[in-house]
């Protein structure tokens, strides 16, 4: 199933999106996917309340418009892209090895959360190195602490689309990435979630594509550290929680992949999709 | 002033410690320190609805038992200990430049913050390289934007103290240092939070003792990067927010200074005092 969180007479509701015709909308009585995660609600027992047709005059909002605390994210998980990362000699931790021996797991501030269609701003006087990173994003379902691998997919509710903008300058400026990652509206996420059924981590694919050029094009099944060996980790000494979000980090393509690097500029349409998921579309604009 | 919050019938109240009697405290009807800063109500216009003599008897929360959001932390921002976690080997950026020419910011996950006299608790299995780092925390009363280093002072509301308990081993392989830094139980917070201005930063001492033995001995006149120029480069691409805490840096001192590094271990009494606030204590067990 597809859950959306939406804005509907100036609150936030939850809607399924109908399987059957994509354009029509199941409206439950829910303020956000997170609350329905949260509150332990399985989807398909959700009350519906109105359907709506045509999704194009409705605002989407971030399925987890603010999520409870920081995103995590995983750095370098794909090996191509772990080498351009290397050569581009933004990585403060140097290029002796590039593809990491443990995930390499760094967070988002949960306020820089936008919907699709929202702009990501940037000001080139703080910083004008602005970088895209296409991801997926699993969303915690069951909460738990020293998960094992063997039962890690049962945590998993589902899969969100995530672009991690990256400040690269502030990035490797400051050593440790969270600030680099956490301007103001570096979070885009969307459309919607899709429950775990609905994805096979061993073939699915994610592009993203800048104006129209494509510029990633990768399979989850590329992961160097897959779903179940990040929440291992992650789950070895942190208690996850329902609702909490893990971007599984970012395939080759990149803006600092190019020589000479590709920054994002205003007007700029980034457009990141994954196959079972949808498209989350973005406009850069200066301010 | 200083402002706690406690645990009384259940529930989290915040209370005002008596400047002339440190052993009585002011009820008021808030639920937290955290509460009071998000509202904008300024402390000495709290109303009191009760008073109680001996704090013995009250079980002290974390000021802000939960934050909002992730607590921002500083690393190496004193000179001695740079060169003193440059030399430990656990440093994964390397020891060229023990000094960072720009601010390393991190973050813990707001989870993990417990209360003086709560137990900080670690699986030897998981970790065995436990290690304790004093700080003086920044609370911000107003948010703000692009905050100027010269209007910084005016966004502070006051300060608390913070341990950022470390799992070595994992800060090291991990690259990034969320992780190792936010494992269950490991951001001690406390005892309570005083008003900006019980605090000159010229000459405010933080010591930390281990078991009674003085570990750390540093005066926040000694901060490589002020609390003026964090405000100002956190607040460049990041919005700050009325609450959000940010942890200074630990001075020299630390466990893994020592050779060999000297880990914390099950019963150890770890406190960190600082002058102006208070004492924060916390036992070590392992589970």
């Amino acid at each position: 199933m597809k859950l959306a969180t939406i804005l509907l007479g100036g609150q936030y509701r939850v809607a399924i999106v109908a399987e059957d015709q994509p354009a029509r909308l199941l409206i439950a009585r829910w303020r956000s996917v997170g609350d329905v995660i949260r509150a332990g609600v399985a989807p398909h027992t959700l009350e519906i309340e109105r359907e709506i047709d045509g999704v194009d005059h409705l605002i989407l909002a971030a399925p987890i418009p603010l999520p409870a605390r920081n995103i995590f994210c995983v750095g370098k998980n794909y090996r191509d892209h772990a080498h351009e990362f290397a050569q581009s000699g933004f990585d403060a931790g140097g290029a002796a090895d590039a593809v990491p021996a443990a995930a390499i797991i760094f967070s988002k501030v949960p306020d820089c959360v936008i919907a699709t269609g929202e702009p990501i701003m940037f000001d080139p006087a703080i910083s004008a190195s602005i970088d895209y990173e296409g991801e997926l994003a699993v969303i915690i379902g069951t909460g738990g602490y020293r998960i094992s691998r063997a039962q890690a997919m049962a945590h998993v509710w589902g899969y969100t689309i995530l672009n991690d903008v990256t400040a690269r300058d502030v990035q490797s400026r400051h050593q440790q990435w969270l600030i680099g990652k956490s301007f103001d509206t570096f979070c885009p996420m969307g459309p919607w979630a899709v429950t775990a059924d609905e994805i096979d981590l061993a073939n699915t694919t994610l592009r993203t594509w800048v104006n129209g050029e494509k510029r990633q094009d990768a399979n989850t099944a590329d992961l160097i550290f897959d779903v179940p060996a990040i929440i291992e980790a992650l789950s070895a000494g942190i208690t996850l929680k329902p609702g909490d979000i893990i971007a599984t980090g970012t395939p080759a393509g990149v803006g600092i992949g190019f020589k000479p690097p590709r920054y994002l500029q205003n007007g700029d349409q980034v457009a990141v999709e994954i196959s079972g998921i949808g498209r989350l579309e973005n406009e850069v604009r200066t301010v």
